[in-house]
């Protein structure tokens, strides 16, 4: 039996008012990129279907690709079983990460590493 | 031209000592979950191989399946550019989300969803 969590979706974002977002491309599957949103980010993201995050560093609303053209165009924004982790489905038009390479995670751990 | 880190990765952990984890399925690259690591998750799951996380909600070290006995074999961990998310590549026993959903991201949402 599946417990299935029937009430409408609803996000929790932490003490900063943020939630993590996972983007995945929605072809290929494979994992790009993970950053924040805060509210007003994922209002836009809904509504524009372009993804767009909170930038910690920046301390800003950022539209991803705003500079580098690499946008990720949203199909589909799942939530998880407890509201705070959002998982995004997105066509992107170029390398995800600010080095060039298709996804950030492009560096293996190795035993050792810490 | 690709602007490659070339140093050995390093975690950075927030202030909570905490590094989110993303975990997806290795053969059929659905993300199954996100959870939280600490410097002792971490090291326990390069070296025996299988999952571990911290619970903030039980505020203690957890390894994933030890009660459901769904563990997640892990096949390989990749670190993201800024050295601050982490991927897992991971062989699931069985479903991920103790709602025994294969995924914790069962739930799509819509517009107007806040």
């Amino acid at each position: 039996m599946k417990l299935i969590n029937e009430k409408k979706p609803e996000i929790t974002y932490n003490s900063q008012g943020l939630v993590p977002a996972i983007i995945q491309n929605a072809e290929t599957k494979k994992v790009l990129m993970m950053a924040w949103m805060n509210q007003e980010a994922f209002q836009l993201t809904q509504t524009t279907r372009q993804a767009h995050f909170w930038s910690r560093s920046r301390n800003q609303l950022w539209r991803k690709g705003e500079t580098s053209g690499n946008i990720l165009a949203v199909r589909e924004v799942w939530i998880d079983c407890d509201g705070d982790t959002l998982l995004v489905m997105a066509d992107p038009a170029g390398p995800a990460c600010h080095t060039e390479n298709e996804s950030c995670f492009y560096r293996l751990m190795e035993n050792g590493d810490v």
